[in-house]
C-alpha cells in the first residue's frame, strides 16, 4: 500500500492505494468519530463488497446502517439523494455520523453531496470501486447531482476524511467500465505528463488485463497529479479547470444522448479527441499528435467518434458548462501534447470540429 | 446607516443597517462580479419591493432576472429550491452570476442554499425584509431547506457577500411577523446580554409601533452579537450552538404542528420559555426569572403556551435535532438570565416540562 497526502487550506486527508484494503478497518477507524456509520452503495456493488466491509466495521463495535441505491448515472438525481436523507433521518443519524461511499463515481458524488448537506455537514469516506472513481471522482471533493439541463450542475466542494482505493475491487469491474476509467487516466498524461502518456502506451495491455501492479501505478500517478493540482486550487478558480480536459464536449455528449447512454469516461475520451482536433485547427497540435490521442483511446477500448448531436444542440448543451464566463464557452485545449490550457474557440473552428471527421456520419 | 463587519477565517462581509437602503445600488455593486443577477423573492414581497430594486440595478446596466417563489415555511422544500435551479439554468446563469435574496428567512435560507449548490458555488447577497431575517437568518451563513422529519435538516454553511437590512422594509411587515422577529431579538438578551433585555423591556412598545430608531438599535445590537459569536465559531462546533436557545423545543413545535402553522419566531419564543422552565427545574433560574421571560414574550405579543404534542412526540421530534450527540438531546438552557449554556436534561425533568404549566391543556 502507498499513501498519498492531499493538503488543503482547511484540511488534509490520506489517499491509500493498494491491494486487500477493503477489510482493513484500521484505515477507516481514525476517521470515524462516533460508533455509527451509514454505508452507502448501489445494487451492483453492494452484493459484491458491502457484507465484507460491514463485517470488518461491526467487528470493531461499529453500528453500520446499509443504504443501497439504484445503480447508474440516470439515478444521479435529487430523488436518489433524498433516499439517502430519508434513511439517515429514519435511522437518527447525527451530524457526526460518518457516511461511507462504496461505489463508483455516481455513488461517490452523491454521498459526498449528501454528507455536505446533511445537518450542514457530516464526515464522509470514499471507497471507490471503479477505476474512474479511484483516479478521479473520489479525490478532490467535487460532489454533485445532475440536472436535466446539465451534468453536475447542483453540488458543492466537500472533502472526504480518507480515500481507500483497493485494486482488488477492480476484479469485478466490467471491461467497458475499465475502459471508461482509462479515459480519465489518459487525461492525466495528455494534460500534464507526457512521460506518463508514453508509459500508458507501453502498458495499456497490462492495464486492460487488470494487472494489479500496472493498475496501482496508474492510480498512484493519476491521484498524485490530481492531489497536486487540487492542493493548488481547491475551488477551481484557476489551474484545476485543466482537469476538465475533454469534459465540455463530453458533458454535452452525456446530456445530449441522455445520461447513462454513454459512460462518463467514454464521453470524456471522445471529448478529449475533439479537444485535440480543436487544438490542431488552432495550430497547437500536429496531425501526428491527434493521431496519437486517437490511438491511445483505441488501445484503451474507447470510442473515438462522437455522436452527431447537430451543431446547434452541441452549442446549446455546452453553453451550460460551468466554465462559461460572460456568455463565452471556455474549453480546455492542448497547447502541446502533455500541456493543457483554457481558451475560447472561434465559432468557425468549433463549427468545423462539430461537423468534422470525429463526429458520427448518420 | 451603520455598517458591521463579520470576519471569518476565509471571508469577511459588511452588514449595512439603516433606512432608505433598498434603492442604494452602490451598496451592492462592489459585490456583483458580472453584469447579471438573479433577484429572488416571493409572491408577498415581490409586489412591494422587487420593482424598485430591479430598477436601481438596471440603472447601473445590470441584467436582472427576477424569480418569484411561493411564500411560506411549507414551501421551504426541494421542489421550490429546484424552481430556482430551473430558472438559473434556463437563463444561462453562470457560476459568477450573483443571486440576491429579497425576502424573509425562508427566502434567505433557500437562496443561500441554492447559491451554495449552483455550479458548486455562486455569490449571493441577503436583503432581508422581515425583522426575523434581519436579526438572525440573513447573518452567519446558515442555509437550508426542511425535510418532513426535521427543520433545516438539509443545508450547508455558505456566507453572503453583503447583507443590507433596511428598516423601511418593515413598514409592510404584518404585526404577527414583527412579533415573531422580536422573539429572536429577545433571544439575544436572554442568552448573553442582560442590559439589552432591560432595554427591550423599556422599549417594546416603540418596537411594536415600528419606531425606526428603536428597530435600528435592536437590529444593530442583535447583529453585532450574532456576528461576534459566528466569527468565533462559523460552523457551530461550540459557542454558536447558544444561538439555538429555544430552538430544540421550537423546531419540535414547528414540525409537530406542520411547518407554517406557527411562525418560526413564535415557536422559538414559546421554546425559550420551556428552556427557562427547564433551567428553573434544574435549579439555575428563579421563578421570578421565568416570569420575567414570560412577561417579555407577552409584551412582544408572542404565545407563551406550547401545544400539547404528547411527550412521546416531543421526544421523537427533538431526537432529530442537529445538536443530538451519541443519541442524547442537548438543550441550550440558561445558566442565569443573560447567560446560556448547552446541557442534557434528565428524563424526569423533561417529562415535567413537557406536561407542565407552559403546555396547552386540551
Amino acid at each position: 500500500m502507498i499513501t498519498l497526502d492531499l493538503t488543503l487550506p482547511d484540511t488534509r486527508y490520506p489517499i491509500h492505494i493498494g491491494q486487500q484494503l477493503l477489510g482493513r478497518a484500521d484505515l477507516l477507524l481514525p476517521h470515524i468519530k462516533h460508533k455509527k456509520v451509514a454505508l452507502i452503495s448501489n445494487t451492483t456493488v453492494a452484493p459484491l463488497y458491502l457484507a465484507n466491509l460491514r463485517q470488518a466495521l461491526e467487528n470493531q463495535g461499529i453500528n453500520v446502517i446499509p443504504i443501497v441505491l439504484p445503480d447508474g448515472e440516470d439515478f444521479k438525481t435529487w430523488e436518489t439523494l433524498n433516499q439517502i436523507f430519508d434513511a439517515l433521518l429514519q435511522h437518527r443519524c447525527e451530524r457526526n455520523t460518518t457516511l461511507i461511499a462504496l461505489g463508483g463515481g455516481v455513488i461517490g458524488d452523491m454521498v459526498g453531496f449528501a454528507a455536505a448537506c446533511y445537518q450542514r455537514g457530516a464526515p464522509f469516506i470514499q471507497i471507490p470501486t471503479t477505476l474512474l472513481a479511484q483516479v478521479d471522482s473520489s479525490v478532490g471533493g467535487k460532489t454533485a447531482i445532475n440536472h436535466p439541463l446539465g451534468k453536475n450542475m447542483i453540488g458543492v466542494f466537500y472533502q472526504p476524511r480518507v480515500v481507500v482505493a483497493d485494486m482488488d475491487l477492480l476484479d469485478s469491474l466490467p471491461e467497458r467500465e475499465l475502459s471508461a476509467g482509462l479515459a480519465e487516466v489518459i487525461k492525466y498524461g495528455l494534460l500534464g505528463n507526457l512521460a506518463f502518456l508514453g508509459w500508458l502506451e507501453q502498458n495499456m495491455e497490462a492495464l486492460r488485463a487488470k494487472d494489479k501492479q500496472a493498475l496501482s501505478y496508474a492510480v498512484q500517478t493519476s491521484c498524485a497529479m490530481k492531489a497536486d493540482i487540487v492542493s493548488q486550487d481547491e475551488k477551481e478558480h484557476g489551474v484545476r479547470a485543466l482537469l476538465n480536459l475533454g469534459h465540455t464536449f463530453g458533458h454535452a455528449i452525456e446530456a445530449g444522448l441522455g445520461f447513462g447512454t454513454w459512460l462518463h469516461g467514454e464521453a470524456v475520451g471522445a471529448g478529449m479527441l475533439l479537444a485535440a482536433e480543436t487544438s490542431r485547427l488552432l495550430g497547437n497540435l500536429s496531425e501526428a499528435d491527434v493521431q496519437r490521442v486517437k490511438a491511445i483511446l483505441e488501445q484503451a477500448g474507447l470510442p473515438t467518434i462522437s455522436p452527431d448531436l447537430g451543431v446547434a444542440t452541441w452549442l446549446e448543451l455546452m453553453s451550460h458548462d460551468k466554465k462559461v464566463s460572460d456568455g463565452e464557452i471556455r474549453f480546455v485545449l492542448l497547447q502541446t501534447l502533455g500541456q493543457a490550457q483554457v481558451a475560447t474557440v472561434p465559432q468557425d473552428v468549433l463549427q468545423q470540429v462539430l461537423t468534422g471527421r470525429f463526429i458520427s456520419k448518420a
